[in-house]
């Protein structure tokens, strides 16, 4: 398995940053969470002046074994159902990818459906959905591999197109099963902490879902005695448009590129990520906080601070693109607000 | 003074608008905050396809006497340097114009000091600040009304330029001092709880600043023997740019505009309005909650949920027109989202 070479941006630029964000003609911190995200860009850009270039959204789809077991109020069929109407540019992460200017790319990775005369999919499938976890591992470690290095095939195609800046969304049908198991096993979490209504369970919805999922959690440690490592965790449960999106995070973090995280399932993603290579939180930035039960903890595990509190729980990448103009509101104050001596402004304080 | 004619929007369209939001290809309710923007919206422009057309953003510049109690940490003279500032493109206010294209109206109501050289701000000053209300009234009844008309006649301007949603700013400091005595007398909350640090006051500015606005409210309630009415309260108290604010909210309302509120200020202003026309409230969108103490306090008297929390402090309308892209979103939403039965899509719930 491909390694990745990722550093934590060199730090030295860091007060000539803060010297140029405490001189523009304000009162100091007044634009709050703008001038947090001017820093970490400039930051990651290694610059006084970032840009933000040929924003892509990358959205992986594919489908879960886990499915079968009726843990998902929506059933299977809505996966592909999904992927062509986004390649038709019908549904919510066409209209904000066109609304900011991003360039949508839309990969099949594992739907169970054949999708390979849609011209708008890349086909990229490992297999026609995952295994059940419920019985064993979701993937192989030949099919992990590869579905991380359609992750890393994707970004290098953003970044072969000048694009500095990635959103990264995910279609799967029933994917918050194991996104909530990634968060308990790699969080360190009570598994039911980790659960929530998904699309729309109700209450009995939500508890079957738990009996199922800790049903395989619990044969899982006790296949493994508790001591399985990160990749074991995530190869077992995950879906393959999950790890497709964790392998994407850490070549952009290993490329320099900003990656701006969506909701719950990203999130977990962003965990799994962070877990493999600690410094690659320092090039995410966390769009969204949904309702999803877990969402508000998993983001705390990260000591992350979304930028939208919508409610939104489409997925999609749709929570990362909405806050896409307030990560072009940092990069504009810090480019094209005066300072104090251009502005003949006396500097209060 | 002129009488506004303001209607809460017609609600025979209700259940067609419920009926598309969820026909579209999404599980219920899935787009949150975007579903009860586009409700509104679409009430108040009174369609199933709204639009935004040609935003403008009105900011308004004024002095206040109550600044010479020192109850600000920025000198006046900063007032007249921003305005400048603004017009020549370097202020906050001016890269997020820029970045969302709105177009900018800046309006001297009451700047102290000679800025009618400037062509690029509006010249309607009414006088080089207003009195100190810590001595009595900060404006007269007829500097009230044409305050009031200043607002009204802006909104007209870009009415005309076939504008449907205006964002409203501010430049005047010491203006969060008036904000805190408005949302006291009209909100009926304890003076204390409605006052902060403004744009940075440190703790022994703030108990000054207490001293001294609890000094004119006592003295104001005993004149008036606790019975003002709204219209005196808001003159008494009021900076000229917030009652052309306020003005300019009415106005907008009573046209059927979108206005888009910004933060501690523009609230207050927005209570303002609707303590004096309650159905103006529909017409409101709110943008942002600050830190400054007492605004969320505000913005639930007002039953508002602001769109963002970014801690921006700045005001100018920053946080309004931040807010934007969420408005356009969920415009397009409603616009350009299939329905299940274009898309193909199982109509899942």
């Amino acid at each position: 398995m491909r390694t990745y070479n990722i550093h934590k941006p060199d730090a030295a630029l860091l007060d000539a940053i803060r010297h140029k964000i405490d001189n523009l003609n304000k009162p100091k911190g007044s634009l709050g969470r703008l001038e947090d995200l001017a820093m970490q860009i400039c930051l990651i850009q290694q610059t006084l002046t970032p840009k933000l270039n040929n924003p892509c959204h990358l959205l992986f789809g594919g489908d879960h074994g886990i499915e079968h077991e009726k843990v998902s109020v929506s059933p299977r069929e809505i996966t592909w159902q999904q992927m062509l109407n986004f390649a038709k540019g019908g549904g919510g992460v066409n209209m904000f990818c066109r609304q900011h200017g991003f360039k949508l790319y839309l990969v099949d990775v594992g739907v169970d459906y054949d999708l390979s005369n849609c011209h708008e999919i890349y086909n990229r499938k490992i297999a026609p959905g995952t295994a059940n976890f419920i019985d064993g591992p979701a993937m192989s470690e030949e099919q992990y591999r590869q579905a991380l290095d359609v992750g890393a095939e994707f970004v290098d195609k953003c970044h072969a197109d000048g694009c500095n800046i990635v959103c990264v969304g995910e279609m799967g049908i029933a994917n918050t099963s194991p996104s909530s198991v990634w968060m308990s096993l790699l969080g360190d979490i009570p598994l039911d902490e980790c659960i929530g209504a998904g699309a729309g369970l109700d209450n009995a919805g939500i508890r079957h879902k738990s009996d199922v999922l800790n049903r395989a959690v619990n044969r899982f440690i006790s296949e493994t005695g508790g001591k399985a490592d990160t990749n074991t965790v995530i190869r077992y449960f995950g879906g393959f448009e999950m790890v497709s999106a964790v392998g994407a995070m850490l070549r952009a973090a290993e490329l320099g590129l900003i990656v701006l995280v969506d909701g719950f399932i990203m999130t977990a993603c962003a965990l799994a990520a962070v877990r493999l290579y600690p410094e690659a939180k320092e090039y995410m930035i966390f769009g969204h906080v949904g309702d999803e039960n877990g969402h508000r903890r998993l983001l705390d595990l990260l000591g992350a601070q979304p930028l939208l509190n919508l409610g939104l729980r489409l997925g999609e990448g749709t929570g990362a693109l909405c806050a896409y103009p307030i990560v072009e509101s940092a990069v504009r104050m810090i480019n094209e607000m005066n300072n104090f001596d251009n502005a003949h402004i006396t500097k209060y304080f």
